[in-house]
């Protein structure tokens, strides 16, 4: 079958590729219909590596899917050829402690989808755990079936924070994530939502939405908006998406005591903390890798109209596009927030 | 000053009346704007008593009220003279363990407008510690203000239920409390919520929100529609507002394994709860009594539009014609939500 | 092989039984050593029946097991053969919702030794998944590793009770569920336990431990002793160990301000409970079926010292002699806390 | 009356000192008898400030301490004259925004007994709040009664932590914090700690207490005794009481998917974390600042035993020789855990 392949740094390409793969009795068979395309991918395709990751063999790319049922294993039983799905893109060993406990993206196996060596969904079929394939409502496009999956990300950190109702939010960084961050604390329960960033251009797109308030962070404006909102306490939760080492040293400035931060980005090396201050709040830090039972509550609040990522996809290219839309990406447009591929 | 007077089981009136009470350092005095006629207030006039409290002297009646600031004690800092407010009606000893521990509201100690003998806010003005007072943003009226105290029982439930985004929440009764927590819920995080009950013509108010599933309990549609909105797992939540003892025994049939029941309604007897069912899904149930730092996150949802009451308030008399606002809400109308007062 | 089968209800004997089981790669075989008679094995016993679950076919009894390795899959790599071993009577299917969220011990399809059709353990050998079979500490013998099973109950109602440093704790029923859920209070981090029933022989043998306070019901004493240990405010926790009815009428009677009930005895039919008196009190209500991920951090305390079981092993068999055994255990002997039975 | 006054950095004396108080109505006067040295009290002493907080006129030092009620206010009940007590030594505006909420430590305005301006408890007698306020169990010595301030630290790091029974945790640095620290976890449910120092005076005291497990650093053998004790996968918890930033920079290898780490110890500026690595394991990190709730909890577990603090009293002056004393503290003897002042 067609694939997109990237074959070592710097170099994808489409081409035919055979998958040694079988349909097991508890497995599903997917005809892909929608992926997008995450940082994640762009930084293999520029870096061949994200960390200890490194492609050291031609891989397919891709992990933000959604596609109709071909086939079902013969125990499956929640899902049925010609449903529309998505799926989570890491398949965990169910049998380790801690998918035993419940954190199955914890479990150190995990086998996840472009991560090297494993092949990703940017093919026309492919054979995936129906524990880990989940229908989409029928007011949920295929587009918004692979929106689930970045989702997903602000969604486990919307959770993760413990969101009372009617706390207020700062997300730092407007990018993907930081966007979809503040859209999960809204929908979770948030009264406001306050993000900032250094780009206007990804703030316009934020501030479009009701409940969200932009700041640049060049404007100076950010500590007087958070007193504002929060009648000079200091907000509920931070959520920092940014990865800046600058903004995860002052992070307890705007949170109240008791707060939470919430660490989503990812500095490239140690980040310097005010534990002090932190300690003067008794502020709780929170990490988060990938997510654990996001998909079904986030298809809930996608098909409840209270999540709304439609705005978020920039652009839908053909998979016969799909170079295109990948320099497209690799550009780092800043209103480019979702570059999506159809497959079909 | 002019104050409505329960003098015994079954007889109010408006009269004249004079109270004893002085400006403390940390105490505000607030010209009473509106105030809002609890279910509470009704039942004392008509029965004389709730359970252990018995209206042994005459007792000015009402508990939720806002109205607008008239001095300030000396070292009261964060509301000043003229600021329309929004009061919590329970005082505890905050030198209590419980008031120490953060769960003032179990304070035994604690004094409570128009529970006996304490006097309610139905009167021109009335003195209170400004902790317990909380000022309105622009945006949410004096009539939202009053409307903050029945609210702030639903947010407490909302609060204790620790609702994860996305959740689905089933409301057992649809009366005043019901509603508020149905809109709680749902501004907290829930994705959709099912509200149930007897009576069509309160499950009419409460189907005009986005968001709130409602169904007459006498169809024989509820497990149904839990079904098709879990896909057959059972509701993350129920909040149960009913007191009925039939709801509360078949409480677990609905909640998926894992699941909470918040028990807010109060049967008035010892009532008859399947254990075994809970267990073998290992239901956790959580009982709230009134609410402790509920205010400011209630104004704020109020604020940002999350939470919108004005439907609920169903008609709105002078102050005049207090007698006659009892007399109605007393009739126990079922389209009637909220009957509100206005002093001025 | 040789193995203990309940024919119908009234009818046990020891017979050879063939078993169609294969070693899975994920899988390990045991020579079983050590199983403790439980409750339900007797119940089984005396009536062929637990609620819903109805024996049909002659069923091998017995689920509190430990042994000795005797082969192991070709991908398990945490065990090797001639380890000492105990083993979770239950087998979840791991890819259900509810495993998946870390609950397994709520997945509906939950495969759990002599619960009928599924055999237990009281045999020879037998196959069971490597993930739900741990190695027994160097100091933990054989006999206690079987009661890691009962104790695993009395662990996950001390673990979902939340227990906070310094708690004090009251345990209403002193059997051995009773018994271990006070010693697991204990060394979770109860400062002391009150543990009462109305049979002094039961007490007898609790109030032998440090930290643990025996009280007969029939005395009048306990809520004097209640009072005693906490100044007056009522325990932080109860655990209901009973199933009695009139102990769960009354059970927030005990407990402080936003304490905690943790529900385990299983009454026989609904219970009466007095929510009012709960709501007074902000009583949550946590109830528990079996336990999940209990048996690595019950393993560690044995190990420690800081739980010891050996006092509550009151007689040991040999298998040839398990008839005898049972007989006795159905005698419910009051001082009788675990009859054991010996394979080898 | 005397009074051991910091008159400026380097200069203490014991001196005659009026104080301008007077016995409220919720007050009582304590008549002190025992009153431990802090590391904060020797910092005033030794550099006349702690970051912001500046000794800028003569001050009584002194905040670990305990005595005889001489009065008691007349709305006091829970304490009469005669009562043996210890002191919370921050007294809150229990009307502040934090204090409503239960974090009461956290609040703006806490007066804390020799934090500069506030004099501390080195003197005869002093008035103090009954709410912080709390008698001695019989069985609980006076100098006790003095430590249960450092040890309020330790369990308030415990409590926060959120301990399940049988988990096994780490405490950095083995000063009396962190020995505090170390047994606060005991007592609150690990089943076995690992405490670790780069001085093996300390670790030989931490080492004589059941349970305790000493590693020095610099035997690189620590990694080692984690893996052993926690069968490779890591500590639920690591407790950092050293304050070192080559600790804190490491500080997730140690901990188990899914870990907390509570952050004590206090480095002296931004200390580099490595938050990619504390992703990968989702690691929790809590901050504490002093406590609030942990005097009674403290007390019944000094109370029942299985919080024992004798061995760290390293020696005891009489109030004469506090100058002395003070001398002995500010020298760092790393075997002199705690010194203690008796005043009578």
């Amino acid at each position: 079958m067609k694939a997109l392949v990237l074959e070592k740094a710097g170099k994808i390409s489409i081409q035919n590729k055979a998958f040694d793969e079988t349909l097991g009795e508890t497995d599903v068979q997917v005809k892909i219909h929608s992926v997008g395309i995450c940082g994640s991918d762009i930084h293999y395709y520029q870096h061949g590596r994200i960390g200890p990751f490194v492609v050291q063999a031609p891989m397919v790319l891709g992990h933000e899917a959604s596609g109709t049922v071909l086939a079902v294993g013969k125990k499956v039983t929640h899902i049925k050829v010609g449903d529309r799905v998505c799926m989570e893109p890491g398949i965990p060993d169910m049998q380790s402690p801690q998918s035993r406990a419940g954190i199955y993206n914890l479990d150190p196996a995990v086998r996840f989808w472009a991560t090297p060596p494993i092949d990703g969904s940017l093919r026309e079929t492919l054979i995936h755990p129906a524990a880990f394939t989940f229908p989409l409502p029928d007011n949920v496009s295929f587009a918004e079936g692979a929106m689930v999956e970045p989702l997903a990300i602000g969604m486990h950190a919307a959770t993760k924070a413990g969101i009372k109702p009617g706390d207020i939010a700062l997300v730092i960084g407007a990018g993907t994530i930081g966007v979809v961050t503040a859209l999960a604390a809204l929908a979770g329960g948030c009264a406001e939502v306050i993000i900032c960033d250094v780009f206007d251009e990804k703030l316009a797109i934020a501030a479009n939405y009701q409940g969200l308030h932009a700041v640049n962070i060049k404007s100076g404006q950010l500590a007087q908006k958070v007193s504002e909102l929060t009648s000079g306490n200091g907000v509920d939760i931070v959520f920092e998406c940014s990865g800046s080492k600058a903004a995860i040293a002052t992070v307890s400035e705007h949170i109240a005591p008791g707060g939470t931060a919430v660490l989503i980005g990812m500095p490239i090396d140690a980040a310097p903390l005010d534990i002090v201050a932190a300690q003067a709040k008794e502020v709780t830090f929170k990490t988060i890798f990938r997510y654990a039972n996001m998909y079904p509550r986030t298809l809930r609040l996608l098909s409840s109209g209270k999540l709304n990522v439609k705005p978020l996809i920039s652009a839908t290219y053909k998979f016969a596009e799909g170079i295109e839309a990948f320099e497209r990406a690799a550009a780092g447009n800043p209103t480019d927030i979702k570059i999506m591929l159809e497959m079909e």
